[in-house]
């Protein structure tokens, strides 16, 4: 698979509130685009930087995924993901290749991506999200 | 100051023979580039993804900034770099705002590139160098 770009960084934060004010108070930028994923149990503030984003993350419930990570590990970058341009052969090349996944099949992500997540073990520590975008398959 | 894009994110790895192995057998990459920075104690070796690399990091020395993250929070990433157009004057802008440095002024890097550190403490625990490429101001 060609890893295309660095779709975006996910950073765990206490609140947004705070990340923003950090955004603000370093960078002059507020943020792009602010949204929930109640399936994922997260508020997300994005900042585009190049290519790329920067995908704060406020944990809306200490039992979902950013809420276990602030209170294991605290704050700081979660995880990272690459976009890729076939998602499917992706997963398909990979489960072939025997490495553990989250995510054996790609499911929906925010924006109308296909997404999935390599488990940080096979990536030495760190969680990978591989994503397709949602124009490139139209 | 404006964000150009993200230059690199470096990850704190036990050592790049297993960081290499990792990346040949998720993506099937082989490093771009490896070199030893003896100033700041680590190998490294880097992939190019899109306008930004991941830049794997060994340390040489347990005392070393790689050396003591890892013994202190285990692998995983450690830093992103930002690509700034004007590194002197977003040092002074981030000074003038009292905002907490590593360096103060920016030092040499890599590739005669021209780099600073902010204090992981101003951006929600995330350590953040700011870098301005060799050839934009030669």
């Amino acid at each position: 698979m060609k890893l295309l770009r660095i779709n975006h960084l996910g950073i765990a934060s206490p609140g947004l509130d705070d990340a923003m004010a950090r955004m603000e108070r370093l960078f002059g930028r507020s943020a792009d685009h602010i949204e929930e994923v109640p399936d994922q149990k997260v508020k997300t503030a994005f900042y585009a930087v190049g290519e790329s984003h920067l995908e704060w993350l406020e944990s809306t419930d200490p039992e979902g995924p950013i809420g276990k990570f602030l209170s294991k590990r605290g704050p700081g970058i979660h995880h990272i993901c690459f976009e890729v341009d076939d998602i499917d052969a992706a997963c398909a090349e990979l489960n072939a290749k025997g490495v553990k996944m989250i995510d054996a099949t790609p499911r929906e992500g925010a924006h109308g991506c296909r997404v999935a997540f390599i488990h940080p073990s096979e990536m030495g520590g760190v969680l990978v999200e591989l994503s397709q975008s949602g124009k490139s398959h139209a």
